[in-house]
């Protein structure tokens, strides 16, 4: 039997290679890509079930403002169970971004063969496993081996199709040198790996914690979702995930100093997050910054914000893991969970 | 000094006479609310914060359900720190439905007044308290003050302005009866606070629950949320919203014989919902269900199901104030929270 954790550590350290390999096979059909701009459509729809339904809200964020295109995310089953929550009146044309990593989740494929029966507009598929049913329903699949993993919870695997995605929406809003950009950011992944990793560990190991909040705006809301799940599928913490502003609204009652509040932190609102950050300070919880610089997990990237969301995701994925290992849990078989969601009552 | 909890009390059974308000209200605005119809712009797009979020998140679920045009939900930070995530480009036009309790939220009133500046559209406003700055700057506003209340945490204003919004998407989606079908809600409201506060009580009161977790669907999601945001303030408990199927991908991992699942089951997806609710039943979870028939919290209303989502809340609400009673909380005065959020920082 193989060590707890084994794979999930793999996954998580080897990803930068995944990276590369998203940047490389969006590049390779950006002229496809093109011919289905979000701008022809009157709505971009992104999906996914679980990480991938967050993959999809932090998608549709970055879509919406490198395009200037409407795009929103809905999980796959909210499509299936309430289409008409989903789609506008027969004749405005929807353009679906199915997102999943192992192609085969049932309530993702259901959608789009509906969506496809119904003729509600294109679809563009993005999955890691080549041989899954998914792979054929797109008008163009982006297909990311590299990102196949062994674990259930998705970490190279969502960062190989986030990553993606960023490229997508790059070919769309056409900003020069975008593809150059996340071409440098392996590099940057592997350094952050090296540096963090005791940073991580040691978050992961901290016993004084019961309860943590991942606070992101902007595209970073669906990126701080899916660090939240990594830590309750592997961990099994109580987490919430908020948009910076809106943790104020409520959901700061909850803060003492037993809560851990991480901060993905943007340059374009940095002023706005900080007294967020200093607020939950203020009121005693403890915190962890991310960021370009002047944070406690600094990129020193020097890759363009909107391009650089990927370089969050390691260094929380490896505190989960920490974190998972310390109440004697393995990472790679959260409970009650398996691999592959498929769903007999649909 | 009050008894803790009074306002609160008050508030939550006294909510049908404001239910009651706001269908006359919009009744009285349809004509000018009819010259804007959703189907007229690029997106519609409900705002607010904290609680009027989640209703935003209701409302647009509905609206698009009723309209057919593209409708969607974003905190109202999100429009002022990240616009270009949330406005088409320019000359497409937006339908921005502000929703504030105060009328004087400060990211509310920032966005809003931005989004006029900028003249990205036509603002409707949806308010409770009738001197608010936000008041004056709608092209129609919607005023309930049926719905103002003392306590910090918005139960009858939540329930009026969520109203006002559902009447609002029957104008605009010309469902015949519409309107006469939500002028039975009352007396159903007033029934269902007789009939089932012995079990909301009840439930308040079972001390073995250590997290609940609220799953709704389609135009429930968003009361699901909001459920899940009261029990939060005021009984300072672990809780979160969910989908119904988005629960299995990875948030389910939690549930242990301590957890309570409450479901917000629908007629059009019942079959699915229940299946989710089994399930969790069988992973050891308690559960509690709410619908029109063959649930805990029957509403019997024959009211029909898009019209009727308001009945979901009062009863989840006496839930929350009992729930904070027993844990010698003040419902009233929710930890580390003030009655209107203003930021210096904006």
């Amino acid at each position: 039997m193989a060590t707890p954790g084994s794979h999930t550590y793999a996954e998580i350290t080897s990803q930068p290679v995944a990276w590369a390999e998203a940047v490389h096979q969006v590049r390779a059909q950006s002229s496809r890509l093109a011919a289905l701009a979000p701008s022809s459509y009157a709505q971009t729809l992104f999906t996914g079930c679980g990480s991938t339904y967050y993959l999809s809200l932090a998608a549709a964020a970055l879509t919406q403002a490198l395009t200037g295109a409407v795009c929103r995310a809905l999980p796959a089953s909210e499509l299936l169970l309430y289409p008409d929550s989903a789609y506008p009146a027969r004749g405005a044309r929807t353009l679906l971004i199915a997102v999943s990593r192992s192609g085969s989740t049932t309530e993702t494929l259901r959608a789009v063969e509906r969506f496809r029966q119904e003729g509600r507009g294109d679809v563009v598929v993005v999955c890691n496993y080549p041989d899954a049913a998914l792979v054929a329903m797109g008008d163009v699949t982006i297909l990311l081996p590299a990102g196949r993993e062994e674990s259930v919870a998705q970490t190279r695997s969502f960062a190989s199709m986030y990553v993606a995605c960023v490229a997508m929406a790059a070919v769309w809003g056409n900003v020069p040198g975008a593809l150059d950009s996340l071409e440098r950011l392996p590099p940057v992944g592997e350094r952050l790996l090296g540096q963090y990793e005791a940073l991580a560990r040691q978050w992961g190991e901290n016993t004084t914690l019961n309860q943590i909040f991942f606070l992101g705006s902007g595209p970073r809301y669906g990126l701080a979702c899916e660090a939240a799940l990594k830590m309750k599928e592997m961990s099994l913490t109580v987490v919430e995930p908020f948009h910076f502003l809106e943790f104020r609204h409520g959901p700061m009652s909850m803060v003492t100093p037993q809560t851990l509040v991480v901060g993905l932190l943007s340059d374009t609102a940095r002023a706005q997050e900080e007294a967020v950050m200093q607020q939950m300070a203020h009121l005693g919880a403890q915190t962890l910054t991310l960021g370009e610089n002047r944070t406690d997990v600094a990129f020193d990237s020097g890759v363009p914000e909107q391009m650089r969301g990927v370089l969050y995701l390691p260094i929380l994925q490896l505190m989960a893991y920490y974190r998972a290992l310390s109440k004697g849990l393995d990472p790679d078989r959260p409970h009650n969970l398996s691999k592959v969601i498929e769903l007999d009552v649909l």
